[in-house]
């Protein structure tokens, strides 16, 4: 079997199994480094009370905490769907190269979820966002960048 | 003092408290319902090695934990710096309302951090996004949307 497809498999078990648990959606996700699996998720919204428990949030820090880092460089994410824009972010944000996916968004909008409402929302200007947005305080905000800048020892990322 | 400042300088009293004990970016948020603070995060990138351990996320996490719901319509989310496009995405997952922020993405860009670049790759089309993207086995994701459509039993989000 080709390796796209057996990693593939595996995010849909985990989604299938979430499915029949009741843990959320219909959504699995892997990642993997060098051909093997380090990081599993599955949609868990409902049973963790959790709306940020994404399969592909929970499989990046599946594999994070396995490898006890917060980069995955040579790693790919193979998700059930195509990440919705919290999950496509927290992927630039672990530096993940490739995805791989297979329904996409528009699939998982004719079952009623808000993938495709929130990535349209995101594409205006915030306060065309629908939520109500204020911006205060900005001067103790850039107090304790200046903080964190001073910092020589700290760690980037 | 108002209400805005008040629940932003626990937002940055967080965010300090994190620069200082090295756990990540210098980013905090808190989740008030009903003029209560019910959720508290600051940025554990670093000290939790995992990526998607921004301050927003945590402050979620931490006031659905707490009331046991994965989504918290009425919630004003108070963030030290304007959410990136995870945080956004997961503010819109919850149903978040209200959203009151101090720095902005430009102001986190001098800093260093990616969350400007990384809007910007969620502007464009996925395969322009960065990310190596394929698209396998659709069949196999639709098979399991039905599975999860037939079942009368679930809870939807």
């Amino acid at each position: 079997m080709d390796k796209d497809d057996r990693f593939m498999l595996e995010a849909l078990r985990l989604a299938r199994q979430g499915v029949e648990q009741r843990h959320g959606g219909p959504f699995g996700a892997v990642v993997v480094v060098d051909d093997e699996i380090l990081g599993r998720g599955w949609n868990q919204v409902v049973a963790r009370n959790d709306p940020t428990a994404h399969a592909e949030i929970l499989a990046i820090r599946d594999a994070c905490a396995r490898l006890g880092q917060f980069h995955l460089e040579r790693a790919s994410l193979y998700s059930t769907c195509e990440p919705c824009p919290m999950c496509l972010a927290a992927t630039h944000w672990a530096r993940i190269g490739t995805l791989v996916f297979a329904a996409d968004a528009e699939d998982a909008a004719r079952l009623g979820f808000h993938d495709k409402a929130i990535m349209q929302k995101m594409h205006k200007p915030l306060p065309l966002s629908g939520i109500q947005v204020r911006r205060i305080m900005q001067d103790s905000a850039q107090e304790l960048f200046e903080l964190w800048q001073a910092d020589q020892a700290k760690t980037p990322y």
